[in-house]
């Protein structure tokens, strides 16, 4: 027997699970492979050996499963060590699986990475292969990850409406989006601008730190030019003492398994940011939104592209496999703009994995609170298509009766 | 020379620029209607005589309007009092303004109710009309409010998603939606629920108010139930003693200039209950996200029930016009389910005139903490169609190699 096990680990994304189908619809024919297991709630599932035979799904149950936001296999922050990994192993030898499919961040890349490599230690056949999916944007080597361009679409949606929202009603908006070390999502806001004054007007991205007089001086002058302004801000923003605002707020931070700080899921960095505007500028009306989960899993507002790729992403994992031994699925794009197009590609798995991308200099402006026209150009084919919206307030006014 | 007048009012909706479509189009279509004017900013931009003409404007663009969230002449949160909607007739009078179409609350309806008296007594010929509008859905008469559908449907696709999330890494996930006094919105995401484990597990409206010892209880034996808790709690949920939670919570609250505290825009009544259940409960990973303005402006994401309906009170507006002195347009359900229709009617204006609906007992769960069929009866039409999902993760685990 040669049976695969396929998994979803980390934070959902909204394409994840078409990643998900494409494993499973070329992992189910393929000869080679007899069981296709999905293992629940990722390396947790695999060491607890709760499978589900995925032969046993319906294609029109998994054509559901490619349009649902989350992972539909469950998911899980464990993240393993040498003897966890080592109890994966025997799980594996134990159920005759040889083939191993995670999709996931590069902390995923690394799981595949020490457990393949403790299989070919012990001569046991193992082809481990990574599929990339995050919102963040932030793996190595690819062009873009699975799951940033359905992200970036309901971004640049609700920056649209909430720059609508902020000239109707004029004041100060800030919006925290996701995105600890990487700016790529609050960058993503910027597709929300069709005219010159249209917001977010200011972007902060972590890859630029800067100082709170700076970002209030900023402000000031958005105001003062449109009477408004509306601010895109990461929750990874930080100051230029090398420390994140949020950690600073955050004196009982929660810390999950990665060591990494709790940013998403409390509004404090957005009502921090607002207190401090209205104490420095006396701007009455303020507004933070902090944008949450809903920018992982709102159902119903993918990014085709985002789908198409990831579940291309997911069907390439299983062809590699049947070359290869392991390895992580990358993409290259072929053309821009109207020619717009990729090809994927295998990339050694220790390339990716625990590796961060942050965003390239040339994506950000020069003062450190907008993007280039170079990312718009990088980012837009990603989104895919936005609604189109009209403003009539600053149609020219009728002088006299 | 007898000129119309069309403004929008209040917090921005998904649809009101459909409204203010089907006004213009049906006005400009209307021999006794000379110039259609836009007064920008509200009552504000009638006093200070900021009018756009709207005759300028293509159809192409208005129909780009139709679809666009916020309000596409500018809102305001002015409440005339008396000098003020006398300086509203004054400039009317000078613009030989004889047709006022405002498209708001209850307040507005008020508004145009004492502009409208206040012309009769002057013997100015004045037709002034509202035409609802609200996310909250609280107007007297009406079966339901234009803007409500499409922000019910916002709320059903975040909920839906966010299940998915939570069935993806277990845990407490609250989420606060809009709504001060009335909890339609906050009921609608009961419509994200496809199977019988789906979150939203719990759902509080300000009708009902709850101890804070009975909001735990409740997230508790949910918890024991299924490891895991999705919780809508509304922005306006208050505790048996008669106080919100959020203005115990504002020492330092902001009121608007109708004398309402300010809810949204600020993330502290989600950080305070995810507080309280993780000190009560020892629950490790709990999650708060504040819905906020993308509530009421996400771009791209209409009902288009409630496009339909929105655009068709407008022209209803202009129409009613045509034939009596003032009112309201309010909507009446003729039928249900597959067979859902709805018919137009006008309702003089003292009858919805600073009046807020709240949602009838029979909507409400017995124990306070969720809705009845009966709700989700009401609300699915108005909502229109939802996405598809599925989750594989409690799918049969198989027993063995």
């Amino acid at each position: 027997m040669a049976n695969a096990v396929v998994s979803q680990s980390g934070g959902p994304t909204g394409v994840i699970n078409a990643s998900l189908t494409g494993v499973i619809l070329e992992a189910c024919n393929q000869p080679r492979i007899d069981n296709v297991y999905g293992a629940v709630h990722a390396v947790r599932g695999i060491v607890e050996e709760k499978f589900i035979d995925l032969r046993q799904i319906s294609v029109s149950t998994l054509q559901k499963v490619s349009r649902s936001p989350s992972s539909a296999l469950g998911s899980s922050r464990d993240k393993p060590d040498e003897d966890y990994c080592r109890r994966i192993l025997e799980v594996f030898k134990k159920w005759e699986i040889h083939y191993f499919y995670y999709i996931g961040g590069n902390d995923s890349a690394n799981t595949c990475y020490i457990v393949n490599n403790m299989a070919e230690k012990s001569g046991y056949d193992l082809k481990a292969f990574h599929v990339p999916k995050t919102i963040d944007n932030d793996l190595l080597v690819t062009d873009h990850c699975p799951g940033y361009g359905t992200a970036a679409k309901f971004v640049a949606c609700a920056l649209m409406g909430d720059d609508l929202d902020n000239r109707a009603l004029p004041g100060v908006k800030i919006d925290v989006i996701m995105g600890r070390h990487a700016g790529f999502l609050t960058a993503a806001t910027a597709l929300a601008r069709r005219r010159q004054e249209d917001g977010p007007h200011l972007i902060y991205m972590p890859e630029r730190p800067i100082p709170m007089d700076k970002f209030i001086a900023d402000v000031d002058a958005v105001y003062k030019k449109y009477n408004r302004c509306v601010i895109a801000v990461s929750e990874g923003i930080g100051d230029t003492d090398g420390k994140t605002w949020a950690e600073k707020l955050a004196e009982n931070a929660e810390r999950d398994a990665h060591g990494n700080v709790q940013l998403s899921g409390t509004g404090a960095l957005a009502d921090f940011l607002a207190a401090e505007i209205k104490t420095k500028l006396k701007i009455k009306r303020i507004r933070a939104d902090t944008f949450g989960y809903l920018q992982r899993s709102f159902a119903g507002l993918q990014s085709e592209v985002d789908v198409e790729e990831a579940h291309a992403c997911g069907r390439q994992a299983v062809l590699y496999s049947m070359k290869y031994d392991n390895g992580s699925v990358a993409i290259k794009r072929t053309g821009n703009g109207s020619h717009y197009g990729v090809e994927y590609f295998r990339t050694d798995l220790s390339t990716v994995a625990e590796k961060a991308k942050s965003m390239p200099p040339e994506f950000i402006n020069a003062e450190g609170n907008g993007v280039t026209d170079v990312f718009l150009e990088y980012a837009a084919p990603l989104a895919g298509k936005l609604p189109e919206t009209e403003y009539l307030g600053t149609y020219p006014i009728v002088t006299n009766p």
